[in-house]
């Protein structure tokens, strides 16, 4: 069996003590194992913010750009073998496997051709120079430089490629160090991309580091030149913005956490109309992609009351077709959910909303799954629930179930009662509207906008190209408000933001060209 | 005697109870009261929202750009009423209190020239569109839209009207109300502007109210469209992040604290030269300009070794010229400390600072202030000491003494050396360099813009025209890392950026188009 190492200081070390069981999700057989015991965390990061952090400073934008590059092609290279672990411990479909994989590689690249287009420099200006003085002569400059500390990236479960890659994108091109976390129980396919990269040498030193597992003491180290960037739960944001690291030292925190992304069918779609299969085909795909885990689907879809009838005979059709079982049988549709403590949650969640929403499809989320032995896994089936008064819901608008779980809910057709029932998700990823009408759209997106980090809005021109709102892209900032953590990476060059200083700089204006142009 | 009211939902209201006093402190003679108890914050917060949002949000940049004139306008018709209220409450010359109030319109009018420049719109498109489908008919459009909160604004005891004018500027423009709340202590300037801004009628119901005392349970109302910002204290900055409001619904908060500001001396810099002369000036106006009480002042002056027994002469030379006493007395240079608490930890911090520095100006403070009943008032001289190994000591670069104190402390001449004594302040507002070498100035900048919002080049060429580091510009950024609280504040559009929310719209080219052009 594996055992997972972590890469601190420029070597692949093992914790100490008893390691932990990684499983497949779908066979519940141990996979690999770690831990992380014993590991000098506060060493780590010296090594980080005194080694890597010089080297990547010394780099330009385009050296580094370059470098992104580099692991883009490595993870494509190593693709088949990425995938394979993927479907063994992430409990992924090959697409899904695909699409967390594929994400990491066009993050990475799209990171390196900014690097390209920024080009062969290493302090960037932020604007035009101002005049400060009685006259020109006297002026100030903003500039933006990397953080001199450490990046440590906490990531999530569902995506341990692309999560590791979009995050370390952004922080190496700023050029700040990395140490990169991923969530324990779905390592084996991160630790595995790391390995490519060590092998390959195309890291400077100290340029990334990995953790295998628990992070020990390593925050309680952090200060206010470090930054701290997490994708997860609501309630672990919360313990890693109450540090007292992160609190007396004004740590960089950045959290991208909780969110009910709502969907909304606008009331001029037509049956069997473009629009409308676009709405039905993203909201199964939400559901069902990577069994539900993605952080942007939806988990709430508004329908004006006269379509609700003809929207639920058309998702119980199309969810019907869905196959569930081992991903490792391809013609399995959707695979387990990852670990059996998501199984718990997802259970938890579908049996509060049932409290308030009626049964549309899949019931409570048993099923028989195919090609695995009776009662081992953790699945669970796709669940559609309708809430007749979602106005008055709470654990529709509060519970964000990770899983393949989504709820209906009827609205008047009305914008601005489609914007008042969106904001009760408190803040949200990514909110989708559907509708051809540019007076409807004209009037939801301001009403909305302010509560999301990201509007997709769904119609007949796009919709032959569009990947659907759960996609993160690379060049659209990912993250938002309240409930989601407040959060915001990549939007190309905003995502480099967390990761640099701004400062303005000011001087005589013969002065500041000779510094900065 | 002056009862100071508080105006929320558009009335002003009294507190129940006890009223606490608020003083003269160069006399120590109560000067007004106030009182909030009692006073409904959650109601305050809700008509902020519900109605100053709304009304806020209709209005184009323009239209806000017009009210933020108009109340520049007021508080320079106000001016002798307020300079005469600075001098009696806060212990301000008449020259401290026209640079707060001064500082306050000027501020105001920068926010409304940028509202009319940016125009007759009320969305903010935030770079161009980008392509996000395989053709270009599929776009993203970043735009920025004011939260639908309100921002909570807690401003500190040294700049009544300055602060109150700042955060207010940029959250109007952004399409923000705002709740403001001065420090209690010298809250007389702030709420005098605030009756004038009410009497004329400027602003929308709901737009700006104000809080004079205590803020009682408001902060744990505050949700995630709500912004938080603060300027005081790091102790009281960790208070307020740990708020269970703040860290559970990802408030935005914005934080200017504590700043060990550097100013270094150039090897280059000749005797009795412009640049030599600029230096003496700033650092002299920086220890004595508000008593010492500015978050931007020079703490830390570092100077090559040998220059040092020169610097010290000329320093003791014009501050022995500095008349301290009762700032209604026209002669008087300096008045005292804002209050008898600031005056405790100001005479605390130069106890422990003499453990690791030499005396070389005004023993520990001790002075007998001109216009004052011996005994009276929070008088402390100005203070200069000399800390002969800044790389060993802990206090110097550790403890903002808040008052008319400096220290002085050697270094090689050479800027890498410079550059790392200046980072033991771990992050501050703003550090000066005093150079007329591009080659000192290209060396050091790079190493230490990470750690400074702000870098104020000091040179022969625009010596005539500067206003020292001390001096905050509407233009550019104020705010630092680490220590000094890592937040960020003016600098223009900068500044808005806290009030509003980034969102990617991603769509039909020509609907996005239609929408935000």
């Amino acid at each position: 069996m594996e055992r997972l190492k972590s890469y601190v200081q420029n070597s692949w070390v093992d914790g100490k003590g008893e390691a932990r069981p990684l499983y497949n999700p779908a066979t519940e057989e141990v996979v690999a194992e770690s831990s992380t015991e014993g590991i000098d965390f506060a060493g780590a990061l010296d090594y980080a913010r005194s080694t890597g952090g010089p080297l990547l400073r010394a780099m330009s934008f385009a050296q580094r750009g370059e470098m992104l590059r580099a692991m883009a092609k490595i993870i494509h290279s190593g693709r088949d073998e990425l995938i394979a672990l993927a479907i063994a411990n992430g409990g992924n479909t090959r697409g899904d496997a695909k699409f967390d994989i594929d994400g990491a590689s066009a993050t990475l690249a799209a990171y390196a051709e900014l690097g390209r287009e920024i080009g062969d420099i290493k302090v960037l200006k932020d604007g035009d120079s101002i005049q400060v003085g009685r006259t020109a002569r006297y002026q100030g400059q903003h500039i933006t430089v990397p953080r001199r500390g450490v990046a440590v990236h906490i990531n999530a479960f569902n995506f341990p490629a692309w999560g590791l890659a979009e995050k370390a994108a952004a922080a190496l091109l700023a050029g700040m160090p990395v140490i990169s976390k991923p969530a324990t129980a779905t390592a084996v396919v991160a630790h595995h991309m790391m390995r490519l990269f060590v092998d390959q040498g195309i890291l400077p030193d100290g340029a990334l580091s990995f953790i295998a597992g628990g992070a020990g003491d390593l925050l309680s180290h952090l200060d206010g030149q470090d930054v701290l960037a997490f994708t997860g739960s609501g309630d672990t944001a919360q313990t890693l913005r109450s540090l007292d690291s992160v609190i007396a030292r004004s740590v960089h925190i950045n959290v991208e956490a909780d969110s009910l992304n709502a969907a909304v069918l606008g009331p001029d779609v037509e049956p069997g109309s473009e629009t409308e299969g676009l709405f039905l085909r993203d909201v199964v795909l939400d559901m069902t992609q990577k069994a539900g885990q993605k952080c942007t689907a939806i988990r709430r879809v508004f329908v004006p009351e006269s379509r609700m009838s003809a929207v639920v005979d058309a998702l119980r059709d199309r969810l019907d077709g869905i196959l569930v079982g081992n991903p490792a049988d391809k013609s399995v549709a959707m695979g387990p959910v990852a670990t059996s403590s998501q199984l718990r949650d997802v259970r938890q969640g579908i049996a509060m909303l049932s409290g308030e929403t009626e049964g549309i499809f899949g019931g409570s989320g048993e099923i028989e799954p195919v090609g695995v032995a009776a009662g081992k896994g953790y699945f669970v089936g796709p669940v559609l629930r309708l809430c007749p008064d979602p106005a008055a819901a709470r654990v529709v608008n509060d519970r964000e179930v990770f899983g393949p779980v989504a709820t209906l809910a009827p609205y008047s057709g009305d914008p601005e009662d489609a914007a008042s029932l969106v904001r009760k998700g408190q803040g949200g990823l990514v909110a989708s509207v559907y509708s051809d009408d540019r007076h409807y759209l004209g009037a939801i997106v301001p009403a909305i906008a302010a509560h999301h980090g990201r509007l997709y809005l769904g119609s007949a021109k796009m919709a032959a190209q569009s990947m659907g709102p759960g996609t993160v892209l690379a060049t659209l900032v990912h993250g938002g408000p309240g409930r989601a953590g407040g959060g915001e990476e990549l939007g190309g060059r905003r995502g480099m933001a967390l990761y640099q200083q701004r400062t303005a700089v000011q001087g005589d204006k013969s002065l500041l060209k000779a510094l900065f142009d």
